[in-house]
């Protein structure tokens, strides 16, 4: 305590690395348990074993255009000036089967997806055709093959489909549809605790008394938990009462994987988390080299990890898009732990810059111009101001000792997630 | 009908450029109904009106720092060298008052986030001080102002917040909050039924016969209708029966703000869906000068918009992401109509193109190196294969009337959702 009480006075004076904070978070982050789904609602949701295919795709040999089914033989030489005839014999339907016995100089009309008859090793499409009752006319000559696409073409039995670890969007659940999987192996959502600390806020739906704010901090973090594939199993606003906060505390770990507080992380007078951390928990990092979001805390309980993020909006969301959203990704057993795009973009004006050692967190605006992209910068400060992220679409992680950017250099932009 | 008779002997003759089939679509669309919902679960939705801000934020002068507000004039000329001192008369928590009356050489120590108290006009940095009893010494000058935010400064009363068509995410939920509204205004999820057809499709879950397919086209568009902000209210596979889907269509622009079939929709003998619309609802477009995808049929019935995509589930996919999707997010009235991220790259090989008239849907997946995104074709044809879609990261429209692409080329992608 000896230690706060000496934060309390003079600051932090000494701070971890971004990734030296990274480092020491992964080793305490565990995977969530397996469960088993339907496919068809696992929009989203992330794959927890690799997938091969059990069966052909496709599962027999089927037209690719609507047409005739005939022998190549009978095409050759046909142009539009030297047409080849052939005779209509029956047709097959998508679905269907057709046990005639196809000789040559005969056709059979196929549409697209159906099964190739016997005797049949190529398709003329209907546009190269003519017919006239049941002679047919072909203006083309075809080679064996062509317009059939073969079994096991798109995908041979046994082929893995899809690797453990990527989240599943409509594509992916599709693919797996069409390969006969029914139910699929996901991870659990990791279950989340949310809360907000201080006395200066107030719950939306109340006046606004003096020096008071409303908490914006509960409603973005708890949405940010739910696109990045958590849970939200509790949420909710607590003074700063170190009892209230204690007793929450133990609660929580009981049954969250993460509990995330935010304010009361610095060396304010009321900054009470840092002394319930390190009185209670395991506390793997209080004060990171970055900014915003240089006071957050990183602890844990047995396999809880629990996250103290600064009170202001925007350090609170950049610590969760630095610390809690990949924790969450990684407790899932994805394989892209940090799921936002990286876009290259050149800026278009100088970003000094004074605060050398920290990573900075530069938000910026995208602007497509006729052959590039073009970065804006909004706002490298002010990390209450929650609207330098609204008017954003991304940030540039401007690494320690990087003297500022230079107008006209390409930068590396992670995308907020659309 | 006879124009169909024609069709199925020699295909589509005459398409309708991509163009002007959105611009034919577009004069059908009408925009959903507004609700009113709780700003916290807004993740996702479409703003329905403007927000303009009904207060200041932040609503009252704080401090941006922990430290001591006391008056710059007292600091002025302080230096490591040539400290300043002054008393500490009292302190101010957050979300407290102090109606301590402030005087020159005086200091009150100060919170981030804590009322300005009456007297002092600036905040220094507790690192930028050190305490003995209520003796504070001040090892740096100070201009008025500092580490202060003023009232309104982020947001003052007045200015708009928001537009309405905006897909909210976590950090727009955030300034809400912060703001104070409880509740906004957002457009109700367009309603669609969904339908699979064909013979030849079987239901997961069930053994796969001989000629036949599993169906993926309803888990796909369904989850596609999903992330588009739609809500799905039917869905299920159809057999090629004449009665069954003109029936189920009759339901389903009962209650449907869009229906969606899949299949049947080109000019093969049991291609049923183009006749049933002719007959049945006003058909806007059938056959568009695109590739995948050239069979679309898009009608509409009163202020209910069909679609009737092809069979072939990539055609369906690529359909969709043309058409259906821009379509719910029109309803839903976005400013954005499609949510894909443009990004450009450089093409690491030649894409030749025979295909001249259509615009070419070429899948590719992205790679970043030190300073580019790379773009690697994965497949222009094949409009079966799903493992296209799974493989790649987003689609390269290549205009009708170029002759595809030289290696090296920018190419500008447009990717898929995450």
């Amino acid at each position: 305590m000896i230690q706060l009480e000496r934060l309390r006075k003079i600051g932090f004076s000494k701070l971890t690395s971004l990734e030296d904070a990274i480092k020491k978070l992964d080793s305490y982050i565990k995977f969530t348990s397996i469960e088993e789904i339907q496919t068809s609602i696992a929009l989203n949701r992330i794959l927890a074993e690799d997938i091969v295919s059990q069966i052909d795709i496709p599962p027999f040999e089927r037209a690719a255009m609507d047409g005739y089914a005939l022998r190549a033989t009978d095409t050759f030489d046909a142009s539009l000036k030297n047409p080849k005839k052939v005779k209509l014999v029956g047709k097959v339907e998508v679905g269907g089967f057709s046990d005639l016995e196809m000789d040559e100089r005969e056709a059979i009309r196929i549409s697209t997806g159906a099964a190739i008859p016997k005797g049949a090793d190529t398709v003329i499409k209907i546009e190269d055709t003519n017919i006239i009752d049941d002679i047919i006319t072909l203006y083309t000559s075809l080679v064996p093959g062509k317009n059939i696409s073969k079994k096991g073409e798109d995908i041979p039995k046994g082929k893995k489909l899809l690797n453990r670890g990527i989240q599943l969007k409509a594509e992916h659940i599709a693919l797996l549809s069409s390969s006969g999987f029914t139910k699929i192996k996901v991870r659990a959502r990791p279950k989340v605790s949310v809360y907000a600390t201080g006395d200066e806020l107030i719950e939306l739906g109340n006046p606004l008394e003096p020096n008071k704010i409303y908490n914006s901090n509960t409603p973005m973090i708890s949405n940010l938990v739910k696109t990045y594939g958590g849970s939200v199993i509790r949420e909710s606003t607590l003074k700063d009462i170190k009892e209230e906060i204690l007793e929450t505390l133990f609660n929580s770990v009981k049954d969250s994987n993460i509990v995330i507080f935010t304010g009361g992380t610095s060396v304010g007078t009321k900054d009470l988390l840092p002394e319930i951390m390190h009185e209670n928990v395991t506390v793997l990092t209080h004060g990171i080299a970055m900014r915003p979001g240089s006071p957050i805390l990183i602890g844990h309980k047995d396999n809880i990890i629990i996250f103290c993020l600064p009170g202001t909006p925007v350090a609170a969301y950049i610590g969760f898009l630095t610390f809690v959203g990949p924790t969450i990704r990684k407790m899932l057993g994805c394989i892209k732990h940090d799921p936002r795009r990286e876009i290259y973009a050149t800026i278009i004006k100088d970003v000094p810059l004074s605060s050398m050692g920290y990573v900075n967190h530069l938000r910026v605006k995208i602007e497509k111009t006729d052959n590039d992209i073009i970065a804006v910068p909004i706002r490298l400060k002010g990390s209450g101001i929650i609207s330098s992220l609204t008017e954003s679409d991304g940030i540039v992680e401007i690494p320690p000792y990087q003297e500022g950017l230079k107008k006209g250099e390409k930068v590396l932009i992670k995308l907020f997630l659309n």
